[in-house]
Order: C-alpha cells, then structure tokens, then sequence
C-alpha cells in the first residue's frame, strides 16, 4: 500500500504580505514543489479586517493543498514593540488556522532555515532565494515571500527526513 | 420604539490569560457591569492550540452575550522581542473574533483608560480596580485581568458618550 507524499506548509507571516509556500517529498526525499503565493492584506483595512483576510485565505491554501505539517520562523528581534505586536497577530491567526485544521506547527531559526538551504547560517537573501529555486527546479522568479516561506518549508522537510533517519 | 443599550467588551489579551468584561449604558449614560471573566490558556499546551483555545471561547463570549462594539488597549511598549510576538498572537486571534462577529474594535491608550477611570493617567492598577468597583457598584472583589478589561469597556462607554454629546 502506498502512503501519500508528506506535503508541508511554509509560512512567512507579516501584517501586510504573508507568504506561503508548499512542498512534498519526492523520489531520494528531494524537496517536489507544490504551490506558492502571497496573501496580502492592504494597510488601508483596519487590522481585525486584515487579520480576517489573511485567516480566511490561509484556511482556504490549507484546505485546498491539504498540507500535513507547517512550519514557520521564529521571531527572536524585533525592531520596536508596535512591529512585533503587528507581526505577532498575523502570526496568530496563521497559527490558529494550522490548529483549525489539526496541522502541527514546527518553529526554526532564521539561522537554520539559511543553513538547511545553502549550509550557511549567515547567507544572505539572494544566495537563499537561488538555491529555493535549485533545490525546486523552479525556473520562472519567485517573489521574496512565497521564496521564503518555501524556503522555512524545505529547512523543515528536512530535518523531518533527518529526524527519521536518526530513529532507525 | 425603544433601542437596545450599547453593550461594550472590554478585552485585556494575553498569551496564557485574557481578561473580559462587558458593560452596558445604563440610565443618565452610566455604566451597567453585564459580566466579566478570565480565559485560560495553559502554558502546558504548544502555542497554536492556546491560540484556538482563546479564539474559540471569545467567540463563544461574544455569541452568547452579543456585545455591539470591542475596545482593547493599545501596545506601545513590551519587555522584549519575544514577549511582544506572544502577546501579538493572542491579540490577533482576539482582533479576528471581533471581526468574524462584524463588531468594531477601538483602541485606547493605558493612560487613557487609567485617566477614563481615576482622573489621572498615571494611576496605579489598585486605584484603577477600586475605581471599576465603584463605577459598575460590584460588592465582590474582580480579577486582576477581569477588572482591567471592564476598565477598558468603562473608557470606551464614557468616550462613546462624550462623542455623541460632541455631535449634537
């Protein structure tokens, strides 16, 4: 009996643009990508309408790709307490959309999302946006927030194969 | 023909503890207490499922006690990057239960609602408790979350008040 690929999803939450980004494991536990976007969310709604656009698009991406697992950066700086507090409630509400749909959440580092991707933890945008695209096979551009979220998507791929490895 | 009095929820959001309170108009424009009260979220439980745990049961609050408008306190300060994005969460999951439930939400400063309460915007929590006591006449003594929630919901009634006076 066959199993189906484990499919995950990648999020880059933020107050205006979240990205996403889905990938499955493929033959030899390559990454297979799946499907991108942004879900964007215009400054001139009033945050809770905001918050409401980015759940709502967010559970339809989940129930349309059924993913198995997200992942997602954790945030550890913050330039003041006003950007924190927006970004953490976009992060809220992606959260309760994973809990919604029964999917676990997984947290990695900026660090470990760069060193997963170009084996460097201090590798810059550009470097880590080009290897999303070797790793994929995707040719056309990729905008930054579907390449990041990918990118968090690919980093927790992984560590999950790692993970199974290291218990056999 | 009479209209039903503006209810308002007062919401003090955390990541393990928000406090509710709901207040009405009463007569000569006073503040009536409807009810007030402490969702928990245990630390015990991984993020995304204390974020549905909060969500779920404000939605529940607000079914069942149908509030017209909401009214939270602004962030303008936190402790550090990490305390600031916990506290974003819970208050995104709360701002979209406002929006799910078509209600407006307004936003006051902490000295607006210590001044709203006391006359002073440098107040101390205990003289704003006692003052909630007094306002709403409630013999028994409140939470410490409850009570700053109704503090909230008792700034937004009185400022409501003064706008409407203001229009006329």
């Amino acid at each position: 009996m066959e199993t189906a690929p484990v499919r995950v999803l990648g999020l880059d939450p933020g107050s205006q643009r979240t990205g996403y980004g889905l990938v499955q494991a493929g033959p030899r536990g390559r990454a297979v990508f799946v499907a991108a976007g942004v879900i964007s969310a215009p400054a001139s709604l009033a945050p809770p309408w905001r918050l409401r656009k980015i759940h709502q698009e967010l559970c339809q991406v989940i129930e349309r790709r059924q993913p198995l697992e997200m992942a997602v950066e954790g945030v550890f700086a913050a330039q003041n307490a006003r950007t924190a507090i927006m970004l953490g409630q976009a992060r809220g509400v992606a959260l309760l959309a994973a809990a919604q749909a029964g999917l676990e959440v997984f947290e990695y580092s900026p660090a470990a999302v760069k060193k997963a991707l170009t084996g460097v933890g201090r590798a810059d945008k550009e470097q880590v946006q080009r290897m999303v695209r070797v790793v994929l096979g995707v040719e056309e551009p990729l905008g930054l927030d579907a390449s990041d979220a990918l990118a968090i998507a690919i980093c927790h791929l992984q560590g999950r194969a790692l993970r199974r490895e290291g218990m056999r």
